[in-house]
């Protein structure tokens, strides 16, 4: 099921500056046993990011999101992935947009990918050779620009590889191309910085907040390469695969062990409440 | 008039990957005095654009895009913009895609913009902050992720201000955020090489084309903001504006005058064949 704006409907006028230019932002929410997940965050980040594009994204407009989602999310009978996308909406030609457009909201359900059981146990990754372009004004939203994103997932068809870890063009560890990435090193947790290049992912947020919780030293950072080289564990994040740990890097010819803070992450987000 | 794949129609499949992901590329011809105007270099740089993005546009998808944009102009009786977008097509949720994806042709017409006749002999800009991303994958070719431009050109509202110019995050003046930018230095032409960000410009590419073959030495090469304020001359030009001299730039306080090689260029524009 579909909803714009609210009503049924699979199709977007051409004019929508989400498909010109990809004006817009959306956000990824898991569906589970009946509930959306994190679903506050996710809202959090959409408007932080409709405030850095200067997108209009008002109270009765969130309001009117939510029912929709709600309304979506009462078709499902089972698991799913709720996509919700917002644009600037309708406009003429040109970069230049009026200062009163009307918000376009989109709200999709579909079937929640079925990933090996495996991928919880250890995952194998390779490093991507598209880098990550260093933008601050575009760093950290859930933008709909996301052609760096295409390019590096494509580099590879091998599907014994469930990730690509993309590194900016200074050379910088950043994410994975669908995931944020983290290290253990010296009992220490690392995630990498993402004021220059990268996605704020929703997971990455809780675990952040799981490690704080539990006590587990964590430094947001600039990541080289040695480091991941040299890491104990490392794992990739995000909203519906939950945590994998990775326990090869194909092109770095490394090996890791499905290690215990990875293991100690993995069994707290199974008791964290979702709802937050 | 708007065909989609050869129909007519103004909506899109939500699941399009130009709205998903800006997964696509676009172009905006002249039509006027009932001709397209450099149609082949247009083709020519979306045919690069599919190739640097992987997506299919075999001959036969061209012959058909040729034909769908005769049949737009032929609902013309006044001169317009014709705007072409290629995407990668409907697709899963995802940045993964499918090797055989039915590409979406979008053609649609637009009224020629009206700008101040003045614009011809000289305008004023503005230095933009907002940067652009280096980015060799996806440098020269006029893609779909536009977030960098429509956050530059939001910058200002005054409507005295024509245009604004565009550096890269190493400071390196590129173009204009809907235009190219030429310097004229000791009677040589200068202009921004675009291997690391900026769209290379088919009036861009006129322009050294005509530059050759009156003689007129061009270098394209890495321009700073001093060799900006100390040009003897500057322009901006696309396939829509022709050439704009630039006649004041509001940030750096400097003025510059309608000089002689910008209106042997502009008068060499007037007479060229737009068919080539």
């Amino acid at each position: 099921m579909i909803l714009i704006n609210g009503q049924p409907e699979n199709r977007i006028d051409v004019a929508d500056r989400g498909l010109q230019y990809g004006d817009g932002l959306f956000e990824t929410i898991a569906y589970r046993h009946g509930r959306l997940e994190f679903l506050s965050d996710h809202l959090s980040r959409l408007k932080e990011g409709c405030n850095r594009l200067n997108i209009a994204f008002s109270a009765s407009q969130q309001q009117s999101l939510i029912s929709e989602i709600d309304s979506v999310c009462q078709q499902l009978n089972s698991d799913a992935v709720i996509k919700v996308m917002i644009t600037r909406g309708p406009g003429g030609r040109g970069y230049r947009y009026q200062s009163e457009m009307p918000t376009t909201r989109i709200i999709s359900s579909h079937a929640m990918p079925v990933y090996p059981v495996a991928n919880v146990s250890g995952i194998t990754v390779r490093i991507c050779q598209q880098r990550l372009a260093i933008n601050p004004s575009l760093a950290g939203i859930k933008h709909l620009n996301r052609l760096e994103q295409i390019l590096a997932r494509n580099e590879w068809q091998d599907d014994t590889i469930a990730e690509g870890v993309m590194l900016d063009y200074q050379e910088r560890v950043i994410e994975g191309t669908m995931s944020n990435l983290f290290l253990v090193k010296n009992n220490e947790l690392l995630t990498a910085e993402l004021s220059s290049a990268g996605i704020a992912g929703i997971m990455r947020k809780q675990l952040i907040k799981v490690a704080d919780e539990l006590g587990i030293p964590l430094n947001i950072t600039t990541l080289t390469l040695d480091e991941l080289k040299s890491a104990e564990e490392v794992f990739v994040c995000n909203s519906l695969i939950g945590i994998w740990p990775v326990i090869r890097i194909t092109d770095l010819n490394v090996d890791f062990s499905h290690g215990p803070l990875t293991q100690i992450l993995q069994n707290a987000l199974n008791s964290i409440n979702t709802d937050e």
